[in-house]
């Protein structure tokens, strides 16, 4: 039997084995390749579809919390609202959704420890969020919402964003249409965009239950009691070898403010791609849960190679030294260097460069994709790393 | 000072003054005064309107999970599933959607304890639950949803849903229209429907975490360490007086099944009230958060009064003779006996009153609506009840 890794030890399955057996007999919608389910318009119109998505900050609340407390400031609570509304939009982007957008945001709270004045900084957020987005170019819009007081529930706070758009049929881009001989494009997760106002770790919004455990010293097991789950193994809990105020070696953040930094959108660089060369995407892969294994979800009977990847960026080393977690499981956790895969013709990949270096994204050719070399339709990825080689395939809907 | 509620004690907030002080200088949507925000549509069509609704089980999960411990029957999460999706449903009714339905579902669970049985019962329940709707005339498809493991967060597990619906904005229902002279019909809570195959307490998914710890006994408090926030006073913990396996007097249920009946739909009954007077309805108010307070929200410068409620259903007088809450607590925050009221003239009353009855939910003039004796927009209710007569005004948005 296959060792338990760290992550499953915490509580959690990154390859979400249970999920997909008890959905394994469900309808997949009309592109079942596709990134995200695409539904038959809500109202009947066979020249458009419905993509309705849901997703959240997830753990990454707690750090939230964790840093509020440790210096008072509110403002760590907007990166999580940032963290649960870009989940979704990068998700959608891979479909082919370019704006026309609507979001509803649930917020759940120990009201005991989320007081007023912090929930009212996460209503706010999610109202300006959508705004600094659609002046970028993505127009979206905050529907409604959603707050509980649920303490018996939540030991912090939960914040969770559901996307619905409505686009044409037209426009969606579906994976089914990755092929041999194709290229993979990755664009940089960690650095400072255009866009953004501050140097980005790169960590985006998954595999925070073992950052968290495996960066930061014990001393905060007994300071955060609320922070986790009292029912796992005490030596798994803040097991790690650092502070959050500690500077994170190769940036200018501290250590709390890299696992905490808010999930980067791609919205602009994707809408530009789309403007320019939409028809000829073959796919786009969003590298959240399941880390660089993703894109064994998608295609059919292909082998992925990546054998030229960015350097891996500080955050991710710092997890991986602090948390003694192996580079097999840190690949299939976290993006360990792009969030964001573009599948296409190789005389392309030089122009899906160029747009994102335009937005200061590092952008390069990371590897490429090859008829897999078993006759069945199992899909197999290699990566080759200066950490070493790992060789993942997909069987039976699992990824082993 | 007011003298805080057991409610607020435990961490609720039932009127959420905090919530609706965040939002109360966003934008309200297209029909302000609307029980659920309407907003344009998605697509731009100005004959169409947009609803996006979420809403979840709330803590009502964790006494489904309490009774599968205690039984070892999985069938009480489907119930959790029916009280999302009706929470969102019933909600959706009062601005007159009768289907053309998308849901997605939210399942944050605690891996430790929630396991993978389990997670398939929630999963598909969501989708067969859909489909009885769908038979029972409301058009209802589960879109997709996100399932999370996050015991750092969640203790035992959360059920969230999230709807989107479009459509024609003429057939929206402006609780704006609410008048003077009007009379209110309620639609009983509790009952056995024709459509159902048991007896419904009436509980419905609000007021629970008031429910769960007035009523049951200190026995679970360390039976159950995982079922409460255990920041809270011991003393306000499972202070009640019963087991989960007593009998609810009066009912063929027991106190664990009389606190988790589902909450009822009433979508059979208003669908077939929109076929034959949906023009002539002025409002629909679907008594959750805020019990018998909520039409405070809604209409302007009215007093209601109701001054024939429903004989109070056995579970909630279980639940105030366990718990010590006042009548008046009781009404801010359960239904009292009827969770739907049908605003409407009087002449058409006995109308609405048939098609229900005919669904074998009992249904009434509880009440009716006069002016407000202020001249300000202040809106007042009088409940006179076999209990004791309560006043109650809305205030500079806040219920008094």
């Amino acid at each position: 039997m296959k060792k338990r890794t760290i992550y499953e030890e915490l509580g959690v399955s990154p390859s979400k084995e249970e999920v997909h057996k008890a959905l394994e007999n469900q309808e997949k919608g009309l592109y079942p390749g596709a990134f995200c389910k695409v539904l038959p318009d809500i109202s009947g119109d066979t020249d458009y579809c419905s993509i309705f998505h849901s997703d959240s900050a997830g753990t990454k609340a707690n750090l939230a919390y964790m840093m509020y407390k440790e210096t008072g400031d509110l403002s760590f609570f907007k990166g999580i609202v940032q963290d649960a509304i870009i989940m979704n939009v990068d998700d959608v982007l891979c479909v082919g959704v370019s704006g026309n957008v609507l979001i509803s945001d649930t917020i759940s709270r120990n009201k005991r420890l989320i007081n007023g004045e912090i929930l009212a900084v996460l209503i706010h957020e999610h109202i300006s969020f959508c705004k600094w987005l659609t002046a970028l170019g993505f127009p979206i819009h905050l529907a409604g919402g959603e707050t509980e007081d649920v303490g018996d529930l939540c030991r912090t706070l939960e914040v969770g964003v559901s996307l619905f758009s409505r686009i044409k049929r037209s426009q969606i881009i579906d994976a089914n249409n990755v092929q041999e001989g194709d290229i993979i494009v990755g664009l940089a997760s960690s650095g400072k965009a255009s866009y953004e106002t501050r140097y980005n770790s790169g960590i985006s919004s998954n595999g925070l239950t073992l950052a968290r455990h495996g960066t930061l010293h014990h001393q905060y097991y007994t300071k955060y009691p609320e922070c986790y789950d009292n029912g796992i193994d005490e030596k798994l809990i803040f097991y790690g070898k650092h502070l959050l105020s500690e500077p994170l070696s190769g940036t200018d953040l501290s250590v709390g403010e890299g696992l905490l930094s808010p999930t980067r959108t791609y919205s602009p660089v994707i809408v530009e791609i789309f403007q320019h060369f939409k028809t000829k995407i073959h796919g786009i892969y969003h590298n959240t849960g399941g880390g660089q294994t993703k894109c064994l979800n998608f295609g059919n009977n292909l082998c992925y190679i990546k054998n030229d990847l960015f350097e891996i960026p500080p955050i991710f080393r710092l997890i991986q030294a602090s948390s003694g977690a192996s580079w097999e499981e840190m690949y299939q956790v976290f993006n360990m260097g792009h969030r964001m895969e573009i599948i296409i013709s190789e005389e392309l990949s030089q122009d899906i460069i160029n747009i994102s270096e335009r937005f200061n994204i590092p952008a390069k050719i990371i590897g490429y994709i090859e008829k897999s070399p078993d006759s069945d339709r199992k899909n197999h990825l290699l990566l080759d790393t200066t950490e070493g080689k790992f060789q993942f395939s997909k069987i039976l809907g699992k990824i082993v």
